[in-house]
């Protein structure tokens, strides 16, 4: 008991320590997610391995989730374009130097959650999220922390880190709105991609 | 100057004053970014216009700055699924009934910026970032507040609306991690979309 105490107070997620993360994703996100709080752990541990005193980017491998670990724990959101968010299905997330590309990645890797039935059911979806015991979740991502994940040192394609200069805004001339010249004859929304009816 | 006292007292952006906003914008986003806070006024306006008890999901029809207004503002983020950001080159965003699809959408509109020189400066690029005075910027933005967007009524795309039901997490056979099983024989990381060398 002793010992599960000392090691709660020692896990910190950020500047938080975990009851305080869970209620930063709660305001943040809407409710305590696990994945949100997993992945805190996992933006935590990636910055422990990261030089200190680089400029860095950051890209999700998913778009649940993750996605609001990094833009609470980094400089990186979605609206200043250091976060890219990619659907690539996997729970893991990479922080690059943004000039060289070299980075870390973290990764939930699928043997080390096979101890943690609470982890498994939810990854999986094994069990109706009505029935999952959240509080035994977040426990055992808690106790499980980053020891759940695997760390790698990785390289981010150099066509990521090139910086696209967008086109000199000019007016569509079917919607009259201003959007960047790529040489096209009206915007993209003008040209099918309009989300609405 | 007593006018332009009170007319600085009255806006508001959600629960923040003009200057409460800049601070909170430069906080999650990094810098005071003019898009994010023209984005929060916006947001605003359109918050005021949502019928009140919805739920409500949100579209960002760029990928910079206003992003980060709705996630600052609304309950809905990238992470949560609830923002979908769409890169159509359109300064514009718009809230819509999780299950009708109606909703606003507020655009930043030509013709209304022509009278603010700092704003039109800024927005088409005229001159550069560095050359520009941030502090005039703001001021303009504060006092075309709202009157610089169009209001339109939308209803989104059904197609937009749908839950997508993920397929179950397997693993990859070449990469070892889980991915929603989506019938392919490897996860798409594996099949050619890694973001990594």
């Amino acid at each position: 008991m002793t010992e599960l105490r000392s090691k709660q107070k020692r896990i910190r997620i950020g500047p938080f320590s975990f009851k305080e993360f869970t209620k930063v994703v709660a305001r943040f996100h809407g409710f305590p997610a696990p994945g949100v709080i997993l992945g805190g752990i996992m933006v935590n541990a990636a910055l422990k391995k990261m030089p200190s005193g680089i400029l860095f980017n950051a890209l999700s491998e998913t778009t649940k989730c993750l996605p609001d670990s990094i833009q609470l724990l980094t400089p990186c959101t979605v609206g200043n374009g250091w976060l890219q968010v990619r659907n690539l299905g996997r729970f893991a997330l990479a922080l690059y130097d943004k000039e060289t590309g070299q980075g870390i990645r973290l990764s939930l890797e699928p043997s080390r959650i096979e101890d943690f039935p609470e982890i498994k059911n939810w990854y999986y979806k094994l069990i109706p999220k009505e029935e999952a015991d959240t509080k035994r979740l977040l426990a055992s991502i808690h106790e499980g922390g980053s020891s759940l994940c695997r760390i790698q040192e990785i390289r981010i394609l150099p066509e990521i880190l090139l910086k696209v200069k967008r086109g000199k805004r000019i007016i569509c001339p079917q919607c009259q709105e201003a959007y960047p010249d790529a040489g096209q004859a009206a915007c993209p929304a003008c040209q099918g991609e309009s989300p609405y009816i």
